[in-house]
């Protein structure tokens, strides 16, 4: 822990995920939200473009430039494909850059081509960057200057799936993860599917076996399995504002007793202080995390099938994304890392 | 065809589905509403327990026997092992009887026991029954004095399914159907889980391979895979009021191409008026079928994977419930099949 | 009663109230929908834009041009301005136009200079426009040739307060008229306000003092009370889909007691088909009228402050809009006048 | 300010105030939570009741004799008429005893006898209660030691309207207020208007002129205008978790402007922490305080009628309940009155 206030500046703040940020970083009591910047509002007080921010704050809107020149921690919350000269600039200042976008999640640059139908202009860079899901891989989070922050399905289906595959305890060869968001997943963007009388009392999935989310979940998962993973993930879209709902399936493994799944559940996630494992039959529901970093994980076994389902439920806007980032953060700089995200869930 | 004015009777009528089938039924041309009955309002008018109806009916709740006593057509709308007496009853005197609650769903009464607890009393009367999934068993159905209508999402899940199945498309090891349901689904009885304050901007799974609807499902798959299925089947509940979307998965056989799953779909439904079919990547969703007795199917294939994904709409309350009663009554008596059953579904 | 059946048209089809026409004259059994126009997708199948309407109709969105020629009743569902020129070659042509926009619901140019910015290009046309509230002017509106469909805010505090200003049971110099609407009365276009992450769980005022409805509530009921009548009218959106209801308040004038204003309402409504009249201290709910062309009134008095409260509820996207243009049709015409309205509305 | 920690207890915690104020009290650096009661779940862990505190807390509820016993500072959260002994109890062992029930709220024993059909037992202990609307009666709330804590409504109703009154700016023989709630208004206890599919998608008035508010309402009122004050008050239920919109209208007096409103309104509350004021024809929405203790005001004048609107928003579990509460024990304890308050409502 150090005593330094550090300067933090969000890129993109007008941005439901940039918008988040501004109001949880609000109450971190090590940093000061230094500038913030966006394309749309340049020159507008925050204020104005969110009223639930009036009289609470005057800041206004600037440029990124002035955000990477005036702060030591900057945040992007942007498109794909924004963000390498930022990432660059940050790093060769010895700023630390957290992308909540997906410039740098993917490892393999033939996958960010495949999926995001982009290149890697600057491959130095990509190899600077870690992936921020602390759960995973903490330790190599510490001291970093260059994270990518997960996507909001990602983060849900990787913290589900992640002990069985560590463990050897699931059939590798069909894994089904079946999400379900909120509709601020979809951001600040008006569409079709977020238009009210669409939406409302509607539930569909989309962008099935091809959302942009899959190539960061094999990856992630193969890593934990050893091994190549892929997963049959269908998104749906859900009318609420926040959530995501990880329903996954898999046949277990010969000879695995529902005490193998447990323990190794438990073993992974009893130190965390984030996830909160349910043993006992009871199921999670997006209605006890929102608002909170938590990411809650139900484990079933269905044994007529002899199928694993873990169910995994966390608020897509903050474990899934402005939350998630901060944690990251206080990892990096080492602070606590539950400073500022100790929310409590309210249940209605 | 025949011209006679059928009197039709709804044995507990004040629940939801018996509510909706009194909605539907009143714009029958064929049929006169004749008795209705509820143990819980007795004596009093329908209208005054469902304001909506105001002006529009002034009929009492009576008893059940009354009901039985003054009508052709008896459908019940009861809580499990209510029916057994009344079925029997009915048969006996030529009536038709159409339960749309589950005692005469499960041919092996030790699925019943199994799943429902309870026993079947009366053997006999068992075996009169038929299964009213039109769509599968619609000769079946033509005539027949007893009448055990399906389950919401065994309704959605078999229809989604029975078309792979029929066709030996996919590997019967390992099958996923994850539903989603609104919550009248759950019906009338107040319950914390449907307390608006709980379930408003919520979402989770429950009864995770218990569900009562799995033995049913299984056992008409079975049927039409002509193999023994078993399926497993994840429950969610969605704050919506109408709807159930199956997500259904299951890996592709060898050799299957996306040719050989839309031609067997098309085959299977393209003669069915209430089934249309999605086979161009777009997804069904619960709002375009609500209030309507269509289940809207769209078809997916993930090539990756090699993972068939098939997800069906329907309004639980009209497919899943009432809608499919009155078609297996049209078609039990010899009506039109879509007779008081043309409702558009309303685009919001 | 004629015989003929009539070739309708919808110019607009693809907004809110255009297919909220489409799917209602459907089950009309006098009609066919013979051509229906969109400027934003012509040459597109209606179904394409609408997946509810798939497998129901093929038509697709022509032009205005061609509705008018192919057609003996022409609705239009256009913003504001556009309706003038159709109008009067409808009328030279001797076909019926019922126009559910708001120009020709203004007698008073000046009133809608003011209001809508405009002015009265042809000023005779106008003239020839009827007002078709039917519970008002049904008399009026029997064999017009054009018909100026009522607003939704308007139908339902119009019909709210008409027995009471009719009988002089108020005091006319306070009455606050307090709205509240579902999101489709904002129609299919994209905004801010209805971004399905704003809108939900919110709750607003808007336009207050200054919505475009309260020219013609005044026109309205100046004419009922025959004296000139000011409304303070503030609308509210809902988070939910369809539905207005309307909370009226007024002082009582000296001496009129609970039976003059419950006796004026049920001489007012009692012989009204689509009017139901709850008088025994219960509310209406747009719960209760939701896809019906029903308005439900229940009238109360606050004896502490000698106050009548009228709340009115109906679909702002039925009574409010198609559904009334179709009553307003069938008087028009000589059908009987609830013909395809008879929609009973679901109880959820 | 005081270096103490003091011992804090919830009589009532797990219904849905109770549990608001456990959520919030957790964060107050001041206090501890020590002892928690509740009748229905007497020796079970509140987190048991509500699994959105799962790992947060392993409090489990005891007696309400227990509560007083060990604490210093006692919040009760009960239906009304049961904390009469409570209080007394609490006042003779110099407790701060703070009731979010209605049993202190009305200073005329008559009006409780009215409104809520009990008596007052214990007379002296009525008359050492503090009504607590800090923006009114901030003073006379410090270092008092029962404190009657406001409704809901009342205290959306009276920071809407004391400036009006106060200053002498409207025509008090006509007042209404029409007031909107969600659903976290009714409480955990299940009942048919806050069951899931018959309030998603309705609306309604209920309770009439004859809302138990009322008398609340009005006598705090009479008391800012110093004259006897009606008002005409109807609660609607909206399909929403939480939030009060109150829409409060009434004449301007002759001669008023609309500066002399602004600066009545500015002078009232630009010094109030909590109270944001529009003044720029905006309107306040439930969406832009959830979750926080703001109370939102939006004044506006309908010039044509000459009608003051002002429509106020809080969330009706935080500013309508527990957090202001926590707002009156910082006042009457001598703490800074925003700690543990400072919550910045999220935008979505």
């Amino acid at each position: 822990m150090n005593n330094k206030i550090y300067k933090v500046g969000i890129i993109g703040v007008t941005g439901y995920a940039g918008l988040e940020l501004f109001r949880l970083l609000k109450t971190h009591p090590f940093i000061k939200i230094n500038k913030i910047s966006s394309e749309s509002f340049k020159g507008i007080p925050l204020s104005q473009v969110y009223p639930n921010l009036k009289d609470i704050s005057d800041m206004i809107c600037e440029s990124s430039e002035e955000v990477i020149k005036n702060c030591d921690v900057i945040f992007a919350a942007l498109p794909a494909g924004l963000c390498e000269d930022f990432a660059k600039t940050c790093y060769e200042q010895d700023k630390l850059f957290i992308d909540l976008g997906a410039d740098f999640r993917l490892e393999d640059e033939e996958d960010y081509k495949q999926w995001y139908g982009g290149t890697y202009k600057n491959k130095d860079i990509h190899k600077k960057a870690v992936y921020g899901l602390p759960e995973l891989f903490r330790e190599e989070i510490k001291g970093k200057k260059l994270i990518a922050n997960p996507g909001c399905y990602t983060t849900a289906t990787e913290l589900a799936l992640s002990p069985a595959l560590k463990n050897n305890l699931i059939d590798t060869r069909f894994i089904v993860a079946d999400c379900k968001s909120g509709a601020t997943g979809a951001g600040r963007k008006l569409s079709d599917t977020t238009h009210f009388a669409k939406l409302n009392e509607g539930c569909s999935a989309y962008k099935v076996g091809v959302h942009r989310h899959i190539p960061e979940i094999e990856q992630v998962l193969s890593k934990v399995a050893n091994s190549d993973i892929t997963v049959t993930f269908v998104p749906h879209l859900l009318s609420v504002n926040r959530g995501i709902l990880a329903s996954c399936y898999a046949k277990l493994n010969d000879n695995v007793t529902k005490e193998d799944v447990l323990s190794a559940y438990h073993k992974f996630y009893d130190d965390e202080y984030f996830v909160r494992l349910y043993d006992d039959g009871r199921c999670v529901d997006i209605h006890d995390v929102k608002y909170s970093n938590y990411c809650d994980i139900s484990v079933h076994i269905d044994e007529r099938t002899r199928t694993l389902v873990v169910i995994s439920a966390i608020d897509n806007m903050v474990k899934g994304s402005a939350g998630q980032a901060i944690q990251n953060m206080n990892i990096a700089l080492g602070f606590c890392e539950n400073t500022a995200l100790q929310m409590i869930p309210p249940a209605f």
